[in-house]
């Protein structure tokens, strides 16, 4: 056999080099680069593995079940790429913050648009269902300069760990969700209800393979923000209960040392009353800090 | 904050460890060895790539909507693992064979159980459409001798491309399909039309793929064999007619230099009238080895 004929035939040995060398008349240079490192990157795996026909045909399986599990309300492949620590490295590498800024983290699938702005100080938590807290602190540039204008939007699961759009019915619409805007000070306050552990939904294709794994489908109590300024970078965040049972193993990774809070129990009547609390509260301070 | 919550915590830099190391407790060392490695590979992927949050999602989309297109007969990512040559790959790494030995290639989606057996020398073309073929060959082992009641079951497409099972109603049922079983000689014989090259679905989300690639769908011509016998490996293998214009360019990478077959177009009266034919035709002569 001639040369030219041996130019494009597949070998394990070069199998990187023929697949993506079909890719040279590619219309668009990022997908030619991207697919590129996809292959590369797969065959790999499958050289590491040495996969059977049957565990690959599994695989394919794997993939088609989890597909098949998406649809309008269920994304099932975010939860896989959530799970295997894809999302929140994504998350990581569109988010290298200059040093002092808050550190960003998922931004989950519970957010929803149009939650009411309120005015700082009111009660997010609209069935009176769980313990008191409340959560302060400041909005801040890395000079530590306050920002003013700074649209907060807060939301969180109650203390059965559901979001309202979990329990339509059980819950108050817009249960645990509010926005806040910063005065000159910087500074913002709400009252609500300590959040909840909660699973990860864990009866497909992703739980049953965490089930597999040994893992658990738990993501740690969390608080969820964004944060808008103008002149500044939006900060997708949550803050930490690091007394959490999970806060060590997030199904999804999202908890960063920096995004712990210090969750406080106050027993102090005077300032319960002044709260409009019954008794004891949960007191949670957290600054956020904007890079411009 | 301790060492002792650092430690579960998600960076850029120990994302892979951090991942991994919630598989300690996997029922399956099989499992979590190759979670693992897909893992890594998927993060090495991602920091390479460095994925906008768009481009994630698009990602996202694109395996959701390859997951929507399988259904009982059609596997979109059995045609995605192909045109990224992993489905070859996995061929190439569990049929390593003994020098001397046929190489296999992919099985492809249109074999079909129960094809008459037939005696050698049959014409499997059931509807004359087409260029005359003869096809021969041994079965042999590795040190050249003859394998008897060796069984061959061929089938391949037809002169515009179609297999009969893609064009019911307008192919005979088993058209271009047998078995043979080879006598003490190991010598096989029948008659055939010259396939033609035919492009893989091309109208999902793979097919749009190979567009922005700019790559084209067509797999080269060729017949598919598997060969069966008693004491030796099964060889699922195609072969080929080296002056396709897609022989160096096959959509999933099954093409092998050892695989090229030679197509000779003969003009011979007398011996087209002893094999029924009405005028030239085309002779391909192939031997194969099974390894034991």
């Amino acid at each position: 056999m001639t040369e030219a004929y041996e130019k494009g035939f597949f070998t394990e040995e070069n199998s990187v080099e023929v697949v993506t060398g079909r890719n040279a008349g590619a219309r668009d240079e990022r997908l030619k680069f991207a697919v590129g490192v996809i292959t590369r990157k797969l065959h790999e795996a499958v050289k590491e593995i040495e996969p059977t026909q049957d565990e690959w045909m599994e695989a394919i399986q794997f993939l088609t079940r989890t597909g098949h599990l998406c649809n309008e309300w269920r994304q099932e492949f975010i939860l896989l790429s959530d799970v295997l620590g894809v999302s929140m490295l994504v998350d990581a590498i569109n988010n290298r913050k200059p040093s002092g800024a808050s550190e960003s983290t998922v931004l989950g699938p519970f957010h929803v648009d149009g939650a009411p702005e309120l005015p700082m100080g009111a009660n997010i938590c609209l069935d009176a269902k769980g313990e008191d807290m409340v959560i302060s602190g400041r909005i801040l540039d890395t000079a530590g300069n306050p920002i003013s204008d700074a649209v907060i939007d807060v939301w969180q699961a109650n203390d059965e760990g559901f979001y309202d759009v979990q329990q339509k019915g059980l819950q108050p619409d817009f249960n645990l969700r509010g926005v806040f805007r910063t005065g000159a000070d910087g500074h913002y306050w709400f009252r609500a209800v300590k959040p909840k552990f909660y699973p990860i939904p864990d009866d497909g294709t992703v739980g049953k393979l965490l089930g597999a794994l040994g893992r658990h489908p738990y993501r740690p109590a969390h608080l969820h923000y964004i944060i808008k300024a103008e002149g500044f970078e939006t900060l997708t965040t949550h803050i930490f209960d690091p007394d959490d049972p999970y806060i060590n193993s997030d199904a999804v990774f999202g908890v960063k040392e920096s995004l712990l809070a210090e969750f406080r129990k106050v027993d102090d009547p005077a300032r319960a009353r002044e709260l409009k609390f019954d008794s004891w509260f949960w007191e949670v301070e957290h600054d956020f800090v904007l890079a411009r």
